[in-house]
């Protein structure tokens, strides 16, 4: 187990139930979105119907990972920080990087 | 049925086995991609390792939307324009524009 | 020069002038905004209200994106579908993906 | 003056001197790049040329966004998280959502 990880984890409310829960419903619905494009591509509905439903899929996840980016910097980074382990920055900002291109 | 997907359903060529089964797998990965997500948020994994594999989805899902536009232009855009149709293109604006922000 | 811009400068009204101009328009802003930002730096504004301004600019270069993307494939790319050159549509996809990205 | 700016600007490293030049420098060339599109619109270089030109412009504002954030973040944000100011990841969200979609 990473350092990281460690102070991450002390931190009991690292995510409550209520996150958990929240989450949960939003990746089923994304889940089951998926394979509903899986179904129209087989069933030859038009493509353009598709790709506006491909870029609301996108939307969600991107939504998705909004909140977890969130709740990550509001526990672990600043958990880190508090603790002076201010490299936790460099790590954030490779997975910012990932999610902005 | 509209115009449009009238004119695009008659090529009969629209989507064939091939390009439904390379579909259907990318599909099927992105759904297990999702699920996975899903599972990683429950058992307590390090958000960081989360949201990398969440840009991962992001690209695979993008990467199966350009296959989709172009599988599209080059069967309903092309036979539209070549029917004199030139408004198809104002649709097909719509669409990319929405997978471009 | 190339086939596929011969075809396509042929098609006298390739860029009118109120097209020319209301590019003209939207980039000299841009390059505005760009310089604004360049001296808020030096003046050691805060760093979020750069970022803010910053984002601006990317819609607004997007925006610009956009609408030289719909003339080119009103005018180019339609020009030359009806001229049987179907292989246009590799070389839009190439563009596409790369502002999709 | 908020209180944010304040925190942040009592460090006085905010930004320092090397920082400065190179963002001048990055932004420089992105404000010629700008002008030079500007300049092929109206010579009626091929789009598909300017598309990709407006494409590099794109990749290098994100480029300098995100050195501009990680500096925020590093100085500022850091700063306001040690002096229990956590609310401030909160006004970064909002800037690292902008910056994402």
């Amino acid at each position: 187990m990473e350092d990281n990880e460690y102070i991450c984890h002390i931190d009991s409310a690292h995510h409550d139930d209520k996150f958990k829960k929240e989450m949960k419903n939003r990746l089923n619905r994304i889940e089951g979105q998926v394979r509903g494009i899986n179904r129209m591509i087989q069933e030859d509905i038009y493509c353009d119907d598709i790709l506006n439903q491909m870029a609301a899929i996108q939307s969600a996840l991107i939504s998705a990972g909004e909140i977890l980016l969130e709740a990550h910097i509001k526990s672990c980074i600043v958990e880190q920080i508090k603790h002076g382990k201010v490299e936790a920055v460099d790590e954030l900002m490779q997975t910012i990087k990932k999610m902005i291109r």
